[in-house]
């Protein structure tokens, strides 16, 4: 069988928590949190099974989670997406980009995606026959080299990813930046694809400024979000995207049969769950603490650390401690010390020498401080 | 924007779903059970979301899950499929559908499909590039033209795509059907995917012969089953693959980006009530009776019906009682009638002049006999 995605192996996610669990390492690797959704959302899922809610969801996603998403969306934002047109329920934020990246991509077409970038962007674009092109960004990077976006412009560019807060280096992007990107995307007429699935986990006081809340670009823009980080349910597999009507229109053709419609009872669970924004605007503040205590702890190891500015990765640079490249030292780690992290170079499509390693600090207290003290024994 | 489905409007499905509420008419139409599932199954569902299955599954579904597909493929076809490397689980059947289709159609290949086809079928393969090529099948049809199946098949032809049961026909292929399709693709080296999803669903003594069970037809097959019809949970969208593990290798380097994986709680309280085959071992009887019941209140009508051989849908044709097209007569029921059911002529990729409706009888009792009493006023 002739290959369509003759590069890709296994995800690095898979391969890392498979080597934790056969060296029964502690898996700061793959991003899922290490605990549970609340039991009251648990309830509503048991309430919603027992009542009938099993036969197909609508295509477009149950009306009360489109309804609650709209509102939420509105509050957080100030822009107005009608549920009946303009939002989209998919399995998990990785269909709603694959299902973006397929609507706006066309054979021919190239595709700006920033590196370190999430390992699903540039698969999707292959497969629909697209060539990505890529500005890099240092992985503990301070500012978007837009002189470099702007370099690679040709007239075949016909969308750019973005993902804000940035998996994996926590980079939030600032309003400027979006400014930048707004101007950049009319003058040259880009559909902007926007990942935002870190949304509530911001830090320091920081806003998370999502394309939706400024006009010029949320005409132009797939908006993709996931529940499974915000509720502690990434097994859930329930996010969505947002867009304008005409663009929505022809998202659900692609959408509509891929998966035809997302798991019917877990919709309406959520749907009564964000009637209660205390869900997850708490978020930060707990994740926050998380990223502090971890930090803290592992801070004698001589490691550059940049504190995360959202999501829930922790990148540090060990490019004054050790030579080694950033996957032999996850792997070394993972087995030798047990401790599983990401090396950041499998965020790029080409080899790199950059010598970070990415910890999810979304574990148990105890656990991020067990980590720390194995680390430290590494010194 | 440009559309990569230009041709693709609102699946008949949602329509007839919409205009069956807007009237308040019985839905006969989209093809989903009026009744729930088990009580047992939904006790499995909340027993593991509460206990923390909440999180990302591994990506080719939860090793309970495949080892107990596993395990029921190996009893009712005598075929062994490795949970490990040749099965999937994936998000509905439609999900694996997609995926086989993406897997194995390049840009410029063709692909055979029977018309009357399921309508996700055709967009795949245009997503992907490829051709489809129809083989015309009468709406109530008896055998397989397979002499029109081998007129069409080129040096471009890459893969056959076969439904059994059938929908909308009710047709069940026979093992003679089979051992001709075997010839075909060896001879032709095509691809063989096949949509299995009302595998248990089966009349009058038949037996269901899955691709599965000829062995020089697995190993060049994508064979595609769902959980959704089998135990009235079509909105937990749980299907899966079964394929040779050099298939199954390239199937998931596209399922890895599309949905990553599927939902976590459902694939282990399914894997536990797959543990007892009485679950989906009498679902034949269960749905004979409905069958003979529809069939029996409606025959004065005088529509020509074949009774359908499995699937829960009997297409009937109204050909020597109006000039009316199915379209319009569907339409027209649901309106005046309030029976709501599916015109055979949305499952053909151009105009056709078939008189034929297809009703899913997967309803109560009660519902079944309302619609029938409605259907006879209308004689
Ligand atoms: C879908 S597995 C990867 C989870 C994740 O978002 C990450 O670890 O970056
Ligand atoms: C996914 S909606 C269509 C359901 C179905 O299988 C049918 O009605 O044929």
């Amino acid at each position: 069988l002739q290959s369509k995605l003759p590069n890709v192996g296994t995800t690095i996610f898979t391969k890392m928590s498979a080597l934790a669990e056969e060296h029964k390492a502690l898996n700061l690797a793959q991003g899922f949190p290490e605990f549970d959704c609340s039991p009251e959302l648990q309830r509503l899922v048991d309430k919603h099974v027992r009542s009938g809610k099993n036969q197909y969801a609508p295509m477009p996603g149950a009306l009360p989670l489109r309804e609650a998403i709209s509102k939420q969306t509105f509050e957080a934002s100030g822009s107005e997406y009608h549920p009946v047109t303009d939002i989209t329920v998919t399995s998990g934020a990785t269909e709603a980009l694959f299902v973006a990246i397929s609507t706006a991509v066309h054979p021919g077409d190239e595709v700006i995606v920033f590196e370190p970038a999430y390992d699903s962007y540039v698969p999707a674009i292959e497969l629909s026959g697209g060539i990505p092109v890529f500005v890099t960004l240092d992985p503990q990077y301070d500012s978007i080299d837009w002189g470099a976006v702007k370099a690679c412009i040709t007239k075949k560019t016909r969308a750019i990813i973005i993902n804000t807060p940035h998996n994996p280096t926590g980079k939030v992007w600032t309003a400027s930046d979006l400014q930048t990107l707004a101007a950049l995307a009319e003058a040259h007429d880009l559909i902007v694809i926007s990942d935002e699935v870190y949304e509530y986990i911001v830090f320091d006081g920081r806003a998370h400024i999502s394309v939706a809340s400024i006009p010029s670009l949320a005409e132009r823009s797939f908006v993709c979000g996931s529940f499974g980080k915000t509720f502690h349910t990434t097994g859930w597999k329930l996010g969505y995207c947002l867009a304008p009507a005409h663009f929505t229109a022809e998202f659900r053709k692609i959408h509509q049969f891929l998966v035809f419609s997302v798991v019917t009872p877990f919709q309406f669970a959520v749907a009564e769950y964000l009637s209660e924004p205390e869900h997850y605007l708490s978020l930060s503040a707990f994740y926050e603490r998380k990223r502090d205590l971890f930090n803290d702890a592992i801070k004698d190891i001589g490691f550059i650390q940049k504190p995360s500015e959202g999501s829930f990765f922790q990148n540090v640079s060990y490019a004054n401690l050790s030579d080694e490249n950033d996957l032999a030292l996850a792997e070394r780690l993972t087995r030798e010390i047990g401790v599983a992290s990401i090396p950041v170079s499998a965020f790029y499509g080409r080899e790199t020498d950059f010598k970070t390693l990415r910890f999810c600090f979304a574990k148990h207290d105890e656990t991020l401080l067990k980590a720390a003290g194995l680390l430290n024994t590494a010194r």
